[in-house]
């Protein structure tokens, strides 16, 4: 098996993704935005969180009536993120996508469920946050196919971390982006990742991760990261392999002073709480109901306990939605079991996949590097 | 941190551990019974597999208003091992342990969830299954104090895979006994196993496995076990590292044409059920609330997340029950986490545990060779 076209969310066809990413003047945070076609997307969700931040995830309940929905919002800015649905709701509302409840033109309820990560005063300031508008400038992107957009008012105070801005789509932007511009994981700079499979029969699996993990993303012996076993080819060019030295510097970054955690113990140091939440979308294009689609993220959650440890606890809000285009195959059971089981290793691979992309920042709040330059033991 | 005393569940005071084994003459199944202290034990579960065999577990759930229960029975004989549940219960009312529900000696219902794995006719016969009697005898061995009791009728005519019956209690039996006397993964032998830990402020956590796991317990590089990098010192003497000739009798035992499944690119091959179920306790003597015994039993679940790939799928019945003692303290936000990330940590170390103390068998069925005697190339 091989990753698709992209190796990214939008190798499910008919699926687009936006980022909109604030950098600078106290910001460190973004939105990132996966849109559906227009006539939606089954959805369905597995919270295993403690301490989710979510949007209109009741309706993704298998008792619940709307199998389909218009987008999913991911964002940093924790509870405050959950602002940003209201900006994709409205632009979507304006271009009548929605769930139809009338005759009339305007007569549209955009389906949006979100969740958000905690990145609040990782820029400098606790106040510099998402909002409504965040989520529309993602959503406008990803309809314009812009790839990186930065905040206009942001990204001149810093030198760090700050991808390009205005490229044109060639793919899906990975790392300091959309909600992940703010994630960080056991000390080291974390972000957003990608990564999509092609199945033996056509069916396309991709998973796009915001790591903000409570957990750490490293194997305690080796320093390396935790989800290599399950990379396909071509997810990772030059993967470095940590030595000795590295291991020390890797070490003192994820040590229970930094990070609040002993990763190597996986034990707890009291007294300072780890706010994170790694957030994901799992993706399709076979045709599955919005049950298979909750089934689809439950089992795509091992990814994540695969690529970092801990999750899940009572402390972050990890959180999979699982969506199906339904353009393809009703998958027989064996089916449905590979597409599952390739989810979650998809999830373990765009984690994988973060942490490579992810670029260290130093922000009036702290430094974060990046695990490539430490184990490359740049400065 | 390290280990308990018998780096078991009965390193959680107050637990008991009987198996009941059932060898030859068609059968290759058994029972485990977790025995409370008489005033029961706090209790959760997490269900997360599609084809679950459960017993008394919906009074688990949040809202149902029982606290503590009085056993937890494991079992083969998938659907039909449930019945092993009945002999528990009969048994223990008999002592007259249970819930309390009359001034009458007698008035006493035991609460007696339980769970079963699929190894029918993995001895040769389909209908050589645990029934009540099975649960009875195990119950009186975790009374007795008996580590391993063969069944009397059976163990004759076969010379592999039997442990020593009768032999007094050094801890907990582990490999090819009770629930996991027939249980496999990825066409190798599997079996119960067995872990504990104690947190430095002294709280034990511990964790038993019958591992029967639809996934395998491989690292698909190496040929090592998944689970390695979460043990501890003193969880395994002597483990074996694959060469490259291991790799490849380890690839021929797991290929698809084997096991129906392909563990190396983890996809599926259509027409051959995979029907398996990996069942787990966690425990700890830390005064937890039943909803926190749930919480610990979802994170627990991501300890067999990182040891078998893949889990949770729609094929097996995959379960954690959580349960607590509670005669010890209750634990605040930071040491509650330490225990779900211990508990989780516990399951993977129980899992490898499991794996190395499988013992090769040969049956009517067919041949299940350790991954031990695998790796080591024994005949």
């Amino acid at each position: 098996m091989k990753p698709g076209r992209h190796n990214a969310l939008i190798d499910v066809a008919g699926l687009r993704v936006g980022h909109h990413t604030a950098v600078g003047k106290g910001f460190l945070t973004g939105t990132t935005v996966i849109l559906a076609p227009d006539d939606g997307m089954v959805a369905g969700v597995d919270v295993r969180g403690g301490g989710p931040a979510t949007r209109e995830t009741d309706l993704l309940g298998p008792t619940a009536s709307v199998e389909r929905v218009h987008a999913i919002v991911l964002s940093g800015g924790s509870a405050f993120g959950t602002s940003t649905g209201t900006g994709v709701a409205d632009q979507l509302a304006a271009r009548r996508v929605g769930l139809r409840v009338g005759p009339h033109p305007d007569a549209v309820v955009p389906l949006v469920p979100g969740a958000s990560l905690f990145d609040l005063g990782r820029g400098g300031s606790y106040t510099a946050r998402p909002d409504a508008g965040f989520g529309a400038a993602a959503l406008a992107n990803a309809l314009a196919d812009i790839d990186i957009d930065i905040d206009a008012g942001a990204g001149a105070d810093t030198g760090t971390g700050v991808p390009t801005p205005g490229r044109p789509r060639s793919g899906v932007a990975q790392g300091n982006v959309g909600a992940g511009t703010g994630a960080v994981a056991a000390g080291l700079k974390a972000g957003i990742g990608t990564a999509s499979v092609v199945l033996p029969g056509g069916v396309t699996v991709a998973a796009l991760a915001a790591v903000n993990a409570a957990g750490s993303p490293l194997d305690p012996r080796s320093g390396g990261l935790l989800g290599e076993p399950w990379l396909l080819p071509g997810d990772a060019r030059d993967l470095p392999v940590p030595d000795e030295a590295a291991r020390a510097r890797l070490r003192a970054i994820t040590s229970p002073d930094v990070t609040g955690f002993d990763f190597g113990s996986a034990s707890t140091t009291p007294g300072r709480p780890a706010l994170h939440t790694t957030l994901v979308v799992v993706a399709t294009d076979a045709t599955l109901t919005k049950v298979q689609c909750i089934k689809m993220a439950a089992v795509a959650q091992n990814g994540m306990a695969r690529a970092l440890n801990p999750v899940h606890t009572m402390d972050d809000g990890d959180i999979v939605f699982g969506v199906a285009t339904a353009h393809g195959p009703v998958p027989d059971p064996p089916a449905f079991r590979q597409i599952t089981v390739e989810a979650a290793n998809a999830v373990s691979r765009a984690i994988v996949r973060a942490m490579l992309a992810a670029a260290s920042v130093d922000t009036p709040a702290g430094q974060w590097p990046s695990w490539t330059d430490v184990v490359r033991g740049a400065p």
